[in-house]
């Protein structure tokens, strides 16, 4: 199903028309919000667009799995850990994680640190 | 290869550091520069993240394919027109195309509309 889902600011967040926001609540990941900007909703059939949003001192969990990453920063300043390397981050970076390496997206700084993530659709 | 391309922005256009920029010369087409971002040269297996801008006047062609697309707008106002529906589109706004649906991108302001695109790796 084709969409737009409009952009909207809410105060310090990032959200969008039509694309519910919910925190995540698993161990091993802090202070993230993940919105499915195009995703089951949208019948996307072979892959799928998120944005996930870290609050001050947040951070993904440090894993790896099979599912390769696409990802292009948003929104505020955070590092990226790959493998055993550590890159900064600002937007409009893109970061591409290759399927299992070892990673971790923190936010060390202030600001939201906010970036949009899209993964294949595997079993 | 995971890697990271750090975004600069180069007088009124994006680009990224390690990633080659380059005008569409097809017909159809008007006043389009394509950048891949993620895709072969980093081995990208299942889809392919490219930045596209579009000068004052500029357009996609207005076509039809089996690929889906999944969009992101990261630079100035444009309209996208899907099917028979046209929609304005400025900066964050996510736009999913289902495969096959009939599409076109167009900027008609004179600031740069760009725009980030997925699609998939397919034969």
């Amino acid at each position: 199903m084709s969409v737009v889902h409009k952009f909207k600011e809410n105060n310090r967040n990032y959200e969008w028309e039509g694309v519910e926001s919910f925190p995540l609540e698993i161990e091993g990941i802090k202070g993230a919000v993940k919105n499915i900007l195009i995703g089951e909703n949208e019948r996307a059939p072979h892959f799928i667009m998120r944005y996930f949003q870290l609050a001050h001192g947040g951070h993904s969990r440090l894993e790896r799995h099979a599912r390769e990453h696409e990802v292009i920063v948003l929104k505020g300043k955070g590092v990226v850990q790959i493998g055993e390397e550590k890159f900064d981050v600002t937007p409009f970076d893109v970061v591409f994680i290759e399927g299992s390496e070892l990673h971790q997206f923190s936010n060390l700084h202030d600001e939201p640190f906010g970036f949009v993530c899209v993964i294949p659709n595997l079993d």
